[in-house]
């Protein structure tokens, strides 16, 4: 299987601030098209560390990708160090001048002469036309190697990579394998009960990659194994696959990459019911995350944000006495926002969420932490009390996340 | 100034499923004490591949930091990898083991064989206990070098980093200077054009590193220099960051880590005034990023998630026949989105938004991207047209972004 290594290239993914999110999709894609990638690095804009971390990837890997650092300005050292790793000098090529000044010319700029470096390619490979930007990407030819250069923005780095590099690289290393994996997505159970429930199912079957992998609420287990090209499917694999899938029933919502949101969507499409959703702590995650899905506007009515206790009464109905009585965090006032919400957005069902999402608002009886999920249909509502830990994102994303697995489950039993 | 590598391992780092945040987290905090991170690796579980990219990290960086690998099981191979290229060799630390040993016996589980690996330490270095997990950080000490080995489940890592590993480097490799940062978070215009307005300021300071990153909506200017340990500031750095400040006035928000929505906040909160919202398009992303912000509840009072016509009407009062003559997404809807949560929530603001954010629902005279923001204050309400290109999530995002712009701007001129 030939191998990858991607080099991303900029000061700024050093310090911490930003996150190189170029070499994970990449990733995605090289490795769903049978390449093993078996290396990132992350570099500043340092011409001589550049050079040598090519050189490095390409004592181990078939194919070098680095990303960013095309510019036309000094810190733009990618040309460069490319050249120089691989040996390869650079020319100045008359129809990539032309496109760019041909870019300068329809955006009404002057092109400055520092800019015409973005038309200089390798002597040995080519270059690809950038239609979302002015750096071309350019490939240096070593014969049974090859070094790419492509844009760091991801507007221009993911359609030129689709459309110019891939398809190259298959011709050039016509995969012979690919991995396999199947996927299982879970919540309501932590990492390490269900990493205890899967271990002893894959002891005898060393031959698979197992891997879990945990978000707030929500854990993947990805089962792998490397197969022919034209498998389709591994009787081993599936084995293994289908005990884990029956003894983690009621823990599974997906087996692909629809997030848990989705998957409630296409329950509510599939049963012609609508949503509706009150949130005091979450203040507005949990109706974002629905409607972060195109097409929610077929079950998705409408949702309340009442973080204050007026417009708890005001706009829910919840009564004045039961907040009185129990607080704005108890499974009565979660219930009568369920309620509420049901019955004022005319929906079938309705999710309210209301704890103490912190850091501040925490006593003795209310810690931080504490938050009620309450269901509400027809029928009236039902309230699940939780005790989430961490930090206020960390405690509003698990609420939304167990308010969804809350509905998807009474979903799952009427089908 | 001393150089790090960081390492990470996990072969799920590289199917591009997962992103590593570790490396980010860990830049970030290394920076600010006067490290230089040189470069982050990360790489599979594979031992050779491990040992070579320590033995290439070593070449080039003073400190080298690796995460994960440190279980049990066969596929943590960080132990060996990191002997094997320091060489020096590992023992079995009695009191590593006994930690081991209370740390099974106080889960209630029982302890297997193959778990006594984690309690190897390196023979000339040491280790560091873990109150979070099973494994104990490593650390071997070369002399001039130093390689960590510490966990990868960031809840183990970085109190392990901030409470151990740190304090050491800072005992080890002393601080001789800095890296002095200057930020200007901005809204408002696009990167190229912040670019354009940059550069012609920054061209007689080439001793000033300058780079801009963007996210939808929102662009970074950031200037740093080198400086001695003990300076807080740097003449030439504030005198050209001054002049950036002062051509940008108009788009910057803040000059530190604070998100929009948290500058927002602070206004509203400085000048005592309350904030409700009315989202379409968005669903909730906009009142999800201002209550993500601790206090929130003491200037927002809440939100409508008006996805549906019929809600429009119901709980904001929506004229329908301004609907039907205009349509959901018009100035006049977004004006009596706005104009209507105000009222209903007894909010002195409230800002609204409606748009269409694809990837369906577009049509010749309103195409996906087109939004309308809508302010509303005791005189009125007052609706902003835009029109943003991208992927659905992108849309809601800058919508976001300029309701919150379109906020701040107001209360800037109250101030």
């Amino acid at each position: 299987m030939p191998t990858v290594e991607i080099v991303a290239t900029g000061s700024e993914l050093l310090t911490g601030r930003y996150v190189n999110t170029n070499a994970v999709e990449l990733s995605r894609k090289l490795s769903a098209h049978g390449f093993s990638v078996v290396r990132h690095q992350t570099l500043g804009d340092n011409l001589r560390r550049l050079a040598e971390a090519v050189r490095q990837a390409l004592a181990g890997a078939d194919i070098v990708i680095t990303t960013g650092g095309l510019g036309p300005t000094l810190d733009d050292v990618t040309r460069s160090a490319l050249s120089e790793a691989t040996g390869i000098p650079l020319r100045l090529d008359d129809e990539a001048a032309a496109q760019l000044h041909e870019r300068f010319r329809s955006l009404g700029r002057q092109m400055a002469a520092n800019n015409l470096v973005q038309a200089e390619v390798p002597e040995r490979g080519g270059w690809f036309p950038n239609p979302h930007g002015t750096a071309p990407g350019l490939y240096f030819d070593l014969g049974k190697q090859l070094v790419f250069a492509l844009p760091g923005p991801p507007r221009e780095l993911h359609p030129m990579f689709q459309e110019y590099a891939l398809p190259l690289l298959l011709e050039r290393f016509p995969p012979e394998g690919k991995q396999l994996s199947r996927v299982l997505r879970l919540v309501g159970l932590g990492e390490s009960d269900i990493d205890a429930i899967c271990r002893p199912i894959l002891q005898p079957a060393p031959e698979l990659t197992y891997s879990i992998l945990a978000r707030p609420g929500l854990v993947d287990v990805t089962l792998s194994r490397w197969v022919a090209l034209e498998a389709q499917c591994d009787s081993r694999l599936d084995e293994i696959f289908q005990c884990l899938q029956d003894k983690l029933r009621a823990l599974f919502y997906a087996m692909d990459d629809r997030p848990l949101e989705a998957v409630v969507g296409e329950l509510l499409r599939s049963q012609g019911k609508t949503l509706a959703t009150a949130e005091s702590c979450t203040g507005g995650l949990l109706s974002q995350s629905i409607t972060s899905i195109p097409g929610s506007s077929d079950y998705f009515l409408g949702g309340f944000i009442t973080y204050s206790n007026l417009l708890k009464e005001k706009l829910l109905g919840v009564a004045p006495e039961l907040l009185e009585r129990h607080g704005a965090v108890s499974p009565q006032v979660a219930r009568a926002m369920a309620d509420g919400a049901r019955k004022r957005a005319e929906a079938d069902y309705a999710l309210a969420i209301t704890g103490i999402a912190g850091p501040g608002g925490g006593t003795p009886e209310k810690p931080v932490g504490l938050v009620y999920v309450a269901l509400a249909d027809s029928e009236g509502a039902q309230a699940e009390e939780w005790h989430f830990f961490g930090a206020r994102e960390a405690i509003r994303e698990r609420s939304r996340v167990a308010a969804l697995n809350q509905l998807r489950l009474r979903l799952v039993k009427q089908n």
